[in-house]
């Protein structure tokens, strides 16, 4: 999918921006960037700030009218800021991944951002089958155009991994160690309210809600075996202080 | 729901991209930059940048840690590349947002982007209750930070545009009791150590990695006022019965 995604800038000013561009786009996994007529390419400030994604540049095609640039494409998508008076269809990034995300498998989807200060024409946004609009803050709702690119192409790829990996993982890495039974829990539980008795923080004849907050906070938590393991092995620790060992149950 | 969260960059080295930060804030409604120990800040190349955005630099408040940035939060996420060797609770920015979208309306909620370099390091990451990753290319991961600030602002202004709406979805029910700020998060878990090592449970001189470990099960339940009372309160009771009466701090 992502493979089929073609980033066009139309008369880019800053070459900086287009480094950016570049390393968002490498970042995100996407690769065909084409630029219409920008004002300085290449450029050294461009390749700094792509910043390891110079590939992206070496690659990029560079073409005079939008018309060249899209010439190819089966959907055609302009970004635009709020307030244009023309309805158009009109789509935010995550309902454009989801559009990218039908199409068929031999689609090439063009994704079109403008000039630095003024964006696209309306000319060029009527080439465009879709518009798409990046939320923002009605009073300051002007984007870096690397941001533009970075903010649609992380839906893309948010819609790529959701292709890939049909139950994402939760954790960092695969959790290292099986969760605790509920068994050990409640051994567990058994364990720290004696041991709670023992140091006298618990009253057996006013026990209150303790050992309800404290079944909670560590519940919440869904611990693994080896924490259950660490937290028995504290309070024998404390049962020993306390000349209280009890036998080991569990 | 946007002025509860605060964004917090860690020994940033370009100016340029404190500037870009600024930016990507305003743009999605995010007031609150935080900047601990940046490398040259107040600097034009922020000003140049910011691109109007300078009011969120003049605002800025510099500290020198992470723990002073975060010492009023009550919840604390940080960002983070892949493939950490200990596994932590880890979110994509969308499941953030779904997060942030729940907390209660008095909740700080700060997120913490690292060095351009090499990022957060595993002891500032330990100081997070969650940790997010923004998925990425797996052979091109490194987001510049400005651009990650842009996709975790987007997804939290996706949001609060949710929020807005009529049709919005309700999240869940609040939580009774305020939670746990990042700083007596600190004191408990320096407590809980002492009294681990009164207890002869932890041995200074091979700690391994006991702490850590009880630093992310706690961390993952976010713990409330009330649950840390009472965790002090039972180490205080096994600090009178091992001779070992700590002064409380906090």
């Amino acid at each position: 999918m992502l493979d089929q995604i073609r980033i066009i800038l139309v008369n880019t000013t800053h070459p900086g921006n287009i480094g950016a561009v570049a390393r968002a786009m490498k970042n995100m996994g996407l690769a065909d960037l084409c630029l219409v007529a920008p004002k300085r390419f290449p450029d050294p400030e461009a390749d700094a700030r792509a910043s390891g994604a110079t590939d992206i540049l070496a690659s990029a095609t560079l073409v005079d009218s939008l018309e060249d640039a899209i010439a190819d494409c089966h959907l055609v998508v302009g970004t635009s800021a709020r307030g244009r008076h023309i309805p158009w269809p009109i789509m935010n990034p995550r309902e454009l991944a989801g559009v990218v995300g039908k199409v068929a498998s031999e689609t090439r989807v063009a994704i079109v951002f403008g000039r630095e200060d003024r964006g696209l024409t309306n000319e060029e946004l009527h080439r465009c089958h879709h518009h798409v609009q990046i939320p923002t803050n009605p009073d300051f709702s002007s984007l870096n155009v690397a941001a533009a690119v970075q903010v649609i192409a992380y839906e893309l790829r948010m819609l790529h991994e959701s292709l890939d990996e049909p139950s994402a993982p939760k954790w960092g890495t695969q959790w290292d160690i099986e969760l605790a039974q509920a068994k050990e829990l409640e051994l567990l539980f058994e364990h720290l309210e004696k041991t709670l008795v023992d140091i006298e923080f618990l009253d057996p004849g006013n026990p209150r809600q303790l050992m309800t907050r404290l079944r909670r906070l560590f519940l919440r938590a869904v611990p693994d075996k080896v924490e259950v393991n660490v937290l028995r092995g504290i309070l024998s620790s404390v049962d020993v202080v306390v000349g209280k060992d009890h036998p080991k149950k569990g």
